[in-house]
């Protein structure tokens, strides 16, 4: 984790936080270690389709580890393995994620598991799809003036589950912009916990689907039209919404 | 604003988030702004000391618009003006800003100024230091099973003043990890407010000085002892600090 040192000149691990999906919203850092790296693992997010314009994939092994939406194609702990066992046998390994490797990537676990395994590790930290995302499409998470908070929540987990780490009733009163990754299909308890946790109804609120690629897709509407929106123009993951005043700046 | 074309393509100004302070942490698509630049008007913060390494400036007109905590060199207006100014008179400008233009930094209000003058705009994402610089340090922001949301927290206005937007009890309340930037002056009332809201006093804290630079100097502490630490270690912006069960993984 010493990020200071140009990763090329580290062996192991290197995880790379890939950016929103735009290839060329990965970092200056991210694609030195992808020109660098021996095997790349990478999700289906961020810019793994488009890798040829960040590296010369000549010489390099790439391994398919997605992990769908609701779809996990290849189990974390498969993940961790391959990792670990490609730097043992002397490769650079390039782990690259979508986003920022800290932001409900599991990226720290993918760290812990190099750490357990005395596996160098380093990480790059990328672009957010959570500020970006939103960003791109004209909505700033901050304004000043507007807001002095902003709070990423992951939406994996419903409202009243027991697995649930999130006090929403607290979420609806910061005051704060409140922006959902990974939501689509709890909209409607997200939205609702919100509403009973005494945010208005008013507030306005945008959803994006495939942010920063040719795909995307926008809609804006109201905290308490949100979950209808997100049903009736079939928004499918990955997609993220925003819901605070700064969606009507 | 459109994203999705590379943005030397296109004229007026394009607002690049420069990332968290190391030179190689902007992204390809900010790099490549700044190569196709005329006029660069950068902060002192993110990678403008080491502008060499991402682009040749010879032949660029280099504007310092520093606005140093507590205190502003250029004023927000003058900025405004000479992107606009700049523009007019067909340079390519890029407005190179620390970490990400929407996260604390004016960004959208220079988006704005752009607008009202007719100019076309672009914004350039940049990897936030409210994320990055705790990771760097090895403080994930979220980690699975311990957080499910993350709050990030401008500490510039204090808890309790009338120009306050954020509800306290409620940050104090969320069950998730708190990032505080811009706070330094006012972490004592930040602490206690956080702590008259009900968050423990053992929460474990980080605070991070000039993260990601050769500077970095880092200090683990509890939400009690957070505002001692940063008065004893004479921590001086820009810093940043996390409260929170992550800052102790």
């Amino acid at each position: 984790m010493i990020m200071n040192q140009p990763p090329e000149a580290l062996p192991g691990v290197t995880l790379v936080g890939g950016g929103p999906g735009a290839w060329d919203l990965i970092t200056v850092r991210g694609m030195r270690a992808l020109q660098n790296a021996d095997v790349i693992l990478a999700d289906h997010l961020g810019p793994s389709t488009e890798l040829e314009k960040l590296c010369d994939l000549s010489g390099k092994m790439l391994i398919d580890a997605a992990k769908l939406p609701y779809g996990r194609q290849m189990a974390q702990e498969k993940i961790n393995e391959l990792m670990v066992e490609h730097a043992r046998q002397g490769s650079n390994v390039v782990r690259l994620k979508g986003g920022d490797p800290y932001v409900f990537g599991r990226g720290f676990e993918e760290v812990q598991a190099c750490q357990e395994a005395g596996i160098p590790c380093t990480v790059v930290p990328g672009v957010t799809s959570a500020i970006s995302v939103p960003g791109a499409v004209g909505v700033p998470v901050t304004q000043r003036g507007v807001v002095h908070s902003f709070t990423v929540i992951s939406g994996h987990v419903p409202p009243g589950h027991p697995q649930s780490l999130n006090n929403w009733e607290a979420l609806a009163q910061t005051g704060g912009t409140l922006v959902v990754i990974m939501g689509v299909k709890n909209s409607r308890s997200i939205a609702n916990a919100l509403l009973v946790g005494g945010r208005s109804g008013d507030t306005p609120a945008a959803v994006i689907q495939e942010g920063t690629t040719s795909e995307e897709r926008t809609f804006r509407c109201t905290l308490s039209t949100l979950a209808d929106v997100i049903e009736h123009e079939s928004i499918k993951p990955p997609a993220v919404y925003v819901i605070g005043e700064v969606a009507d700046l």
